[in-house]
């Protein structure tokens, strides 16, 4: 037997079922679903995708057999609806959609009333005695086809405003003059019919060809344009932008038409099974007595609420269908409570009343924002309506976001006019006063004031000022500049790299695209898109006390497997952390003392330190340093109590801590009694060409051991004060930038050695701690079998391991990346989400070789990566112990961790 | 049975052989082997390695059994020399000598004479008649027992200068004083019997013990103080930095004493079966009459040529061995003919007669320099006692490097003084005139003067005076360094990073370590050795013209089958690599041609092209560059014609080309028509943080593409135009730094595209060209199966995998590479010779993987690898298809690929 390549649906029976979406596509196959679930739908069928496919296969010829397919299933749908397409005396229309598997909104094409024609309108008038509905529905079926099928699908590309739709529309507009009218509503039968003659004689005279009078010509035609319109121009590009292959066709819908503009006991609608913009379980909608479906989507009529619930004080007086037809919305409402129960899931619906009965036109699964999201995954869970697993899927990373940070009003926003846009580098909103410099952001925000840190770019010396303010906004860098990582780390708005913007530190003053705006003047800014407008835009909060989201939690954490660490170089960040859920400290910074509040002191005693000219300069200076760095780490250690905190040994090159400022040299120059000049010999010989490359983390080990063992001497030193003060602290040593298992075999032997010091200094026999190390540079990775001899924990840093496993610098690949991302060689910044193919398999390379070596190793991933959804679902496949990220993503990676168990299960 | 643990030779059969050499080391299997051979060896025995292990591990003790082995080889030799141990009538004396599996010069104890006490001393005299000897021989016994077995053996650790040798000493010298003579020789047999007991007091007073009598004690305190000095400071110490396993122990040879100072009828002597200086087949070595081996190793007296061959004017008059006695010259010159068939090498033997009758006491191959190993392997190849394998792994690479430059001679450099020392970053030598600037260089170098160009660093606005100059010497850099690669490029002799030097280049003065040379005096370079001499030392032309060398390498051509290329950026490096027998270009850098020669005006539109402020300006750039380019390529193409040509579109970030200089600034300003804070404004958007791994290489191409299409038409229209002209060019195109196919794609496009409209444009139908790419970056390696979808080639640029495989920056590692070396977590020096393991495995995962797609897909190396031996040996057991490097380089890459195949076939 020959495939089925027809799929019919009617009286409560259809061939196919929901999850034939692949073959019928995402309407065929739930119009299929509905009827099958006994909710009435206009009878129709469904032809194929596979049938798309053939159709371009054999040039547009069809088989005998596949026209005999088609019309067996006219014939059903006429026995269903009792009617006959093209009898005049009781004609049956019909409309002709197309259905992807994917959706491609707007992108192909409809036809509606097809099968009207001289003989059919006869018998529709005497039927409805309403001719001006029948000449109305005429009138469009002659503009719709002859653009979709005469037009577009003949390959015809006319100039703008010369195509036929425009040439029609001049003509309507002639009449409408003529008449005197503003509004086609305001045409009568009479003008419609003339307006039908006249649009017959323009497309015979435009395209050359008769208005096709042969329903079944027209049946055709309309088939043949829905699979035309698959490789129409729009829809390809579309298919591009979204990776839909070319190959997967479309399928062709062909149902029985009904119409909600019959007169007053019709109508139409379109719901929610639950509120979409809060979740509530609610039957939320809109509807229009006697009107079509695209006058509710127009919104030249405004609809009326669909029952009480969804009034408001604004539309309190509409009449609402629960009022107005109780029982045909006790229906409906049963079909949306059928329908959640089958679909487990809130949908979206449309449906008309044709004569006072309820049609189902379509249903799929609704839009929703996040909070609503959260809300209905929570609650459906509860009532077992779906499985926990389910649950964590059925929220988006993004939406989850949404409740994280206050956003700015939509409804404001949609009113206002952009400033200027820049990249979104820290989401939600904030709203404040502009200052340019970060002393001032410091000294106003003293004063209580809310204020926005306007910058070129931003850089360490800044971050006070970062912290005062409520918002940062930098012309320069990319997502993973200064100001977008320190951002982040604090769950702070952000835009970086407005490049549109120009700033006039002297005059103080911001410019962009010729508006000014000087320094204490309000700005507001949409971190999650990148905007910025003039002004204060209200903020509303997403979601701060949001139930559901704490409950939603619970259940990731319930499913997830991998463990959620944060990164933290504070007591008060792990605090924070602590609240979100983090389980550890995944990655202490040990060189963040060094910047911002407090940083004064041990920042010169680090300066010191640095410039010395021998090891003995060198030493004491380091002396000087101790007891900062350790009472650093003790508060820190202190507040994780019995929870892992990995401390990174210093990292970045030393040159990064040279004072740049004239008083800051000078001053430096005074504490260690040498000249200027001498001062630029020592900071010129620290100076490097690729410093990412350079003189840097282990390799500073290494060349200067002192320098290591001074901080793993507080480390360990603060952990015995802690065990002596009936405190749990859990330690873990990590070496940065390791290539060679050599460097790590150093640094362990100091770590011994520092262990017994300490232990038989203070008493404590045994100070646990774990010894391991970054694995951050791809050689690591290849050796990490034998680097696994030594360390008991490898960390990821993704950051690095990804600047040099693509050769990319992260402050330099703004002159490029962005034309990569923007032409497709890459499918993200890198530096964002995990390159998974590339640097993904260095990952993998390690893991599988680390674990051959020590069964037992832990695995974790820091840097940016472990709080991006995609990358923290990759780190959970390839079999990590934890990722660790800022304190405000671990929601977030909690979440994508457990959807990476629930789609496993799946 | 139990473990046989001592190895008997002697009367013309032995228990061992020479591949025996890990059980009885090197000395041991050598006389076991001679003896087997039929040649006149003293009998003895070998203590095995596994022996010296045992020997540790229970702590000094022996057991009965190992005794017991000991006692019957005793036997065995007595018998065989017909002399009996401890016996007072015919007393046998022993020597006692370490004997590694690898050679540890100098590192372990020899005792001699073993077996002389009160009673044998006496014996001995009236046997020899010769008490004067017999007493030497004695206190020669005390001299070395008490210091090796008595004091350093029983771990005694006195200060230097306290030590029993010292104190025994300087018993002698007093006793010189007393007698009033200069020499020990002068001391009559008389003295040296006081001195003796003298002796012996002072043993007892100073380390509290008897020298012992009894001869077997003697013996067994040689055994075991030979036992103990695998583990002395030294010898430890030594192992750690040649890699020498510590367990693999010392094996102890006991052997029977002959003495080539018992008379007018006995000599010693030590000889190479060929001459090791120029390899000819000739006998050559040195012999003494009455005289012990280490009289002719000291030097104190002025040995006699061996035969009439190695006289010379100076030694024209001393008798040979030859002459004087032809008989056993003759017997000798028979064993050395009998021992180089066996053993296939040239070897270095020692002998003594010992009353008319010669003996062997020591056969290993010899040690030769350069031309000599080249001249023997050719010889010997030819001769067929040798395969042409064998041939080619007789040279070392070192040892044919010696033959490519000119050196400083040998006997000159002993004589001088070091001025300072530094990297030998350019083998050979090289002597001129000190000049500080590379104007200076030019003039003076056109003034036909021999000019050493003497830099802080270098830097690409130096190429001229470097080319200029003789050899190049700069203050700081390392072996990577600017001038290190433009050096060893052009096979230039150079050191680099003399840290000693001070340079004032105001007052024109060149200091180090006190020491002032100015401009204009003569200095010469080691750059094989990285020395600085004052002055003008000798050199010698090593082998411009050897004969052998060319039958050498046509020898290593016909074993190899890795293809050789160079790289070359000029028709005139080109014509030179040609020479050395490069079979292709396998990097041509297009932006070397904006330095150096001619540079000016291409480098100046390259200028004008970089600073263009938009598409418009570049594309009128580009044009102007254009035929530059175009010709640099076309002599290139025409100089390899027939020969393929792999052509590198521009690397470097564009920034490297900005001029630093104001009036070069000003005149590019004046050609832009620019102001100088435009410039800089411009400048300084090129200016990268880490520009390596910033905006340059194909990321270049896909933000400008307009610059990629330039040199990809320059190439193609150029090779058409040959074509043209009846020649063959092979241009490969390729594109660096590539990371993701999709860049390849786009660049693939652009040569399609352009290579038609060239073919359109001249007629020439097809131009033939294969498209490829480099493989440099880590993540290339990962996905290098796709990218082989698009890349006809792979061309492996070690020196940036290098660098971003270990996050090592070449400009920067200065600052802590030296120490990974030095304290061996690194081999070597990753940017000289390729780090096999970690770079290695991303080169082997690229190869795997391109194959897999493309099964003949080329497979090259380009980068300063290609010229390392060890490095070319890796690129053929991965199966790459050829290696490039510079034209200097290549004889030294033919001999390595042999080398490879060599060693596969052993």
């Amino acid at each position: 037997m020959s495939k089925k390549n027809v799929y019919f649906f009617g009286d409560g029976k259809a061939d196919g079922t929901a999850d034939m979406k692949n073959l019928l596509g995402g309407k065929g196959a739930n119009l299929a679903e509905m009827t099958n679930l006994g909710i009435p739908v206009p009878a129709g069928f469904t032809i194929t995708t596979e049938m798309c496919t053939e159709y371009y296969k054999n040039k547009g010829k069809y088989t005998p057999e596949f026209k005999a397919e088609v019309d067996a299933a006219l014939k059903k749908i006429e026995k269903s609806m009792g009617m006959k397409f093209g009898d005049p005396g009781n004609p049956l229309l019909l409309s002709i959609r197309s259905g992807a598997r994917s959706s491609m909104p707007g992108m192909m094409e409809t036809i509606l009333n097809v099968g009207l024609n001289e003989s059919t309108i006869q018998g529709l008038i005497k039927k409805t005695n309403n001719p001006r509905f029948v000449w109305d529905s005429y009138r469009r079926l002659i503009t719709m086809y002859s653009d979709v099928v005469m037009e577009k699908a003949a390959g015809l590309e006319p100039k703008e405003g010369e195509n036929i739709r425009a040439q029609l529309e001049e003509e309507m507009d002639k009449m409408k003059k003529a008449r005197g009218v503003k509004n086609d509503t305001e045409l009568t039968a009479e003008d419609l019919q003339e307006l039908c003659k006249i649009y017959k004689e323009k497309v015979k005279k435009v395209l050359g060809k008769e208005f096709p009078d042969d329903p079944m010509d027209q049946l055709w035609g309309g088939i043949n344009a829905v699979f035309q319109s698959w490789n129409g121009k729009r829809a390809v590009a579309y298919r591009e932008i979204e990776k839909i292959p070319h190959d997967w066709g479309t399928a062709v819908n062909v149902q029985a038409m009904v119409f909600g503009n019959m007169g007053e006991d019709s109508a139409t609608g379109v719901a929610f099974t639950r509120n979409p913009a809060t979740g509530e379980n609610q039957f939320y909608g809109e509807w229009l007595p006697n009107a079509q479906g695209e006058d509710v989507v127009a919104g030249i009529r405004t609809p009326n609420p669909l029952n009480v619930y969804g009034k408001t004080e604004q539309s309190a007086h509409l009449p609402s269908l629960e009022e107005k037809y109780p029982k045909l919305y006790k229906q409906l409402d049963e079909i949306r409570k059928k329908l959640e129960k089958h679909y487990t899931d809130m949908l979206d619906i449309e449906f008309t009343i044709q004569e006072g009965k309820l049609w189902m036109l379509q249903c799929r699964v609704g839009k929703r924002n996040g909070p609503a999201a959260v809300r209905m995954a929570v609650e459906m869970c509860k009532s077992r309506l779906i499985s926990k697993e389910t649950a964590v899927l059925r929220v988006s990373p993004g939406q989850l976001d949404e409740l994280l940070h206050p956003i700015v009003d939509p409804a404001a926003e949609k009113k206002s006019k952009i400033f200027a846009k820049g990249l979104p580098a820290g989401p939600g909103g904030a709203c404040g006063q502009i200052v340019f410099t970060a002393e001032e952001a410091v000294a106003m925000a003293k004063e209580g004031k809310k204020v926005i840190l306007v910058r070129e770019e931003t850089n360490p010396e800044d971050v006070e000022g970062m912290r005062a303010a409520v918002g940062i906004l930098t012309a320069r860098g990319g997502m993973t500049s200064h100001a977008a990582l320190v951002a982040r780390g604090w769950g702070m708005c952000c835009i970086v790299g407005a490049g549109e913007l120009e700033i006039d530190y002297r005059k103080k003053i911001l410019s962009a695209n010729g508006q000014k705006l000087k320094g204490g003047d309000w700005i507001t800014l949409n971190g999650t898109k990148g905007y910025v407008y003039e002004g204060q835009l209200p903020l509303i909060d997403a979601a701060e006390e949001n139930e559901f989201f704490n409950e939603f939690m619970k259940i990731c954490d319930s499913v997830r497997t991998l463990k959620v660490r944060t990164n933290a170089d504070t007591a008060e960040d792990a605090r924070t952390a602590l609240k979100f859920g983090a389980e550890g400290i995944g990655l202490f910074r040990t060189e963040h003392m060094f910047y911002g509040k407090g940083a004064e002191v041990p920042l010169s005693k680090l300066r010191k330190m640095i410039l010395s000219k021998d090891q003995n300069e060198r030493a004491k200076a380091l002396e000087e340093l101790y007891p900062f760095v350790k009472n650093d780490i003790k508060a820190t250690l202190e507040a994780m109590d019995g929870l892992p905190v990995t401390i990174r040994l210093l990292d970045p090159p030393l040159h990064e801590f040279v004072p740049k400022e004239k008083a800051e040299i000078q001053k430096l120059c005074g504490e260690l009694g040498i000249s200027q000049a001498e001062f630029e010999r020592r900071a010129d010989a620290l100076h490097e060409l690729n410093p990412m490359m350079g003189h840097r983390g282990v390799r500073l080990g290494i060349t200067y051991p002192e320098i290591s063992e001074m901080q793993i001497r507080a480390i360990l030193e603060a952990s015995a004060e802690l065990i002596q003060a009936k405190k749990k602290p859990l330690p873990e040593i990590m070496i940065p930038v390791v290539s060679l298992v050599g460097e790590l075999t150093e640094m362990q032997a100091i770590c011994k050695r520092v262990h017994d010091e300490v232990a038989a200094a203070t008493g404590v026999k045994k100070i646990p701690y774990l010894f391991g190390t970054m694995i951050e540079i791809p050689r690591a990775c290849l050796v990490a079998d034998k680097i696994a001899e030594v360390a008991e924990f490898f960390s990821f840093g993704t950051n690095d391991l990804t600047q040099m496993g693509f050769g990319f610098s992260r402050d330099d690949a703004g002159g490029f990346l962005p034309v990569y991302v923007e032409k497709k060689l890459l499918p993200e910044d890198p530096f964002n989400s995990l390159d998974q193919e590339g640097i993904g398999e260095l990952i993998q390379i390690a893991v599988e070789r680390g674990r051959k070596t020590r069964k037992d190793i832990k695995l974790g991933i820091c840097g940016e990566h472990g709080g991006d959804p995609a990358s923290v679902e990759f780190c959970h496949r390839v079999g990590l112990t934890y990722v660790s990220c800022s304190p405000f993503r671990v929601p977030i990676a909690r979440h994508s961790a457990a959807r990476a168990v629930a789609r496993e299960k799946k």
